[in-house]
């Protein structure tokens, strides 16, 4: 049966029509950043229309920037979507809108570390962990197979783990949290913190103005800038520190690494977290770090397969 | 069915008859100090004949002092335990001297936890965590209602969690592990460093030259002992940190909070520790700690109930 993915991003929405395991076609749509839900639902449809315009797919399945409430398809106030401030009900409102075939959602990351476990880095291994590193920090839990989405569907909000449990008290920025060590956004905070107390860096010219993308904190790395190359050191290690603790926590076998910063930082930076990792180990158990492998679709494939598991 | 629970610990060995959900009777021994698995065998199979003498129990169910490697009944090297320095096969030697009946072996962490879920303090939750803090750190996971053993059979070894990435490279005591700062033998490690560098404790008076028993560090805390009093609270902290990172890592509705510290500290540290978990919560989930109440029988109980999981 063919299926429907769709990757509900903050800057872009991807329709897939997904059929034998592989994408059949892709639709592309800026995600609105004016306007409300039902402006974002609207863009959803048009991109689903443009790659099944029939109605072909028995199901649909979406990736949502945010933890879905768990058996409704209810997205709660998410602020990566324009007028998105209550509870909007996705499944519902898009089912009403593609004919009553049914909707399943879940959030983004969950629905990427799914592809990664059925079609990319993670195939044949049933208990993993699936670790994305952007602007902030995600995980998504298989475990015995089965992706896991806890009561609150919360699970895998390992940017909000404790790394550094004396930082609760302290004045500085962050709380202890992994993202506030290995989240863009906040190594952002930290690198403009050091610029404006005098320390040299290339980071801020090479953005001309801009935001620290993550193309540009592998090109400071290249150029040699030592405070990028010690902010990206302590992303790696507090990484490192959050992917152990999980492992002793759950029992993983393996470990999937993604996100924007994952990809720019590129080889060196997936090693440097293994290999700490190693240094961590308990039991004498190692555990490999895999480069996530289904780049841009990874999210819409993951949907598709969403509404797989749901048969 | 009657069934047969045996708690093998390091100290004492107990074994209950388990029938109509209620104990009905009881054995306890001294476990070997000397000796090798043939004489901890005898000892296990002994209690077991005491309380059983016609063999009457269908299956026994075994809790063992460290992780078990799953689907096969072997106890890998346990320090705790006389000899024990290779894989033993618990369950098949436990098996052919009990006439063939099966037996089920699992971490003695896990039974106590399972035992919690389904006769205890979490009754009626089906995503919890059981956390023991003694002389080292333990825990078990409950997931939709089932004990998590995982692929290594090293689910729940939270004590090895890092809550203080940055001190895996320092020269000070520990590596950033949760049982460096919440575990009694290296809170007396550290009580025994800023004694013997001139910080003023009644501690070690207290203690008259042997250990520093739980009982102790709740003694010296309503004595007013300022070093005491501080260890404690970053124990209590550590453990909130480690504990809130695997509630947004995994998604969980209840904690158990155990072992002979927890019980001597009493209801202060547990709601020490309650309080802390609610400034480090996420999404405005705020999760409970209750205290642990099945006592000295919860592990020999849990392990007859881990026969009942397996019918």
């Amino acid at each position: 049966m063919a299926t429907i993915g769709v990757d509900l991003g903050g800057t872009k929405t991807l329709a897939v029509l997904f059929d034998d395991r592989t994408v059949q076609a892709k639709a592309k749509r800026p995600t609105p950043v004016t306007g409300g839900p039902d402006d974002v639902i609207d863009t959803v449809v048009r991109a689903i229309t443009k790659i099944d315009p029939d109605g072909r797919a028995g199901a649909i399945g979406i990736g949502v920037p945010g933890p879905v409430i768990p058996g409704t398809g209810v997205l709660p106030a998410a602020p990566n979507l324009p007028g998105w401030d209550h509870d909007v009900p996705v499944g519902e409102l898009l089912s009403e809108r593609l004919g009553g075939r049914p909707v399943v959602v879940d959030n983004d990351v969950n629905v990427g570390t799914l592809a990664e476990h059925r079609l990319g880095a993670g195939v044949g291994v049933d208990n993993l962990l699936g670790v994305f590193a952007g602007t902030g920090v995600g995980a998504g839990l298989i475990l015995d197979g089965a992706l896991r989405q806890g009561p609150h569907g919360l699970a895998g909000e390992i940017g909000h783990s404790f790394v550094a449990f004396a930082d609760l008290a302290s004045d500085g920025p962050g709380r202890g949290e992994l993202e506030d060590y290995a989240g863009r956004r906040s190594m952002e905070h930290r690198a403009r913190w050091r610029a404006d107390h005098g320390e040299e860096t290339v980071l801020f010219d090479l953005a001309e103005g801009g935001r620290l993308k993550s193309r540009l904190w592998a090109e400071a790395i290249e150029a040699g800038d030592e405070l990028t190359t010690r902010l990206v050191d302590q992303a790696a290690s507090a990484l490192a520190a959050a992917i152990a603790s999980a492992i002793v926590l759950i029992d993983l076998e393996l470990v999937v690494l993604g996100g924007g910063m994952a990809e720019r930082l590129g080889e060196t930076f997936r090693k440097r977290i293994e290999d700490e990792l190693v240094e961590r180990s308990f039991a004498g158990v190692i555990t490999p770090v895999r480069a996530a492998r289904m780049g841009d679709t990874g999210g819409a494939v993951g949907a598709a397969l969403l509404v797989e598991d749901c048969d």
